[in-house]
């Protein structure tokens, strides 16, 4: 594996552990400031419009966030990658009401900016998961 | 703009016209053997799936299909290239029904294989519009 696929692998995982502890700094700090993130039914959204939904997610009465993902298929081809992964999200209201799982794939583009890899476009493809319990 | 920018641009607008045409054998040419349309709340879609979904819908009864559409973003690194874009896709029925439109962000990733450029990963955002005719 290139230092380059270790590098960006290391991204995911540590956007990962940030989302899970609610440290929305460390997860701003991995993607890029022009970065859209593409939703369907609704605009893209940028970095700031994530910075305020995901603060508001990361109060005391926060949810529990669980993401598990698996990354399918990565390729480098200079300053630029990018990702196909299998994701599942599971959230867990802080009131210990019944928790939400949404799942499905993303498509991701990254960018080598001043030799840091960084998150620039990112295609969400999850939806709602029936659960039986 | 770079030739290989132009090449994509121009299996774009071919990918479009033979959409319109109902030229399904010529669509099926624009993509890699091994493309994957990611779609939301189902599993990716691949090419003989591809082919049969599109085939249904070329028939004698085959509804008008119009999209259109705009490149927002066009990156080239060496054999590798991905684009967002923002479709809009109008589907009129043959029996004169009312007409369905579907619009969104697209983001996909093109690959040159033996010289030549083929769309092999797409995630597709589109999402009813509400009409209010």
């Amino acid at each position: 594996m290139s230092s380059d696929e270790q590098q960006i692998r290391a991204l995911v995982a540590e956007w990962m552990a940030a989302t899970r502890a609610g440290d929305v700094d460390a997860v701003l700090r991995l993607m890029s400031d022009d970065v859209a993130f593409l939703r369907a039914g609704r605009p893209p959204m940028g970095k700031d419009e994530f910075a305020v939904a995901a603060r508001a997610l990361a109060g005391p009465e926060a949810p529990r966030i669980e993401g598990r993902g698996e990354i399918l298929e990565l390729e480098v081809a200079g300053d630029w990658a990018y990702a196909w992964s299998r994701l599942s999200v599971v959230v867990a209201p802080a009131d210990g009401s019944a928790s939400i799982e949404r799942a499905g794939d993303t498509l991701t583009v990254f960018r080598r900016q001043d030799g840091r890899w960084l998150l620039m476009r990112d295609a969400n493809l999850l939806a709602p998961v029936e659960r039986s319990e």
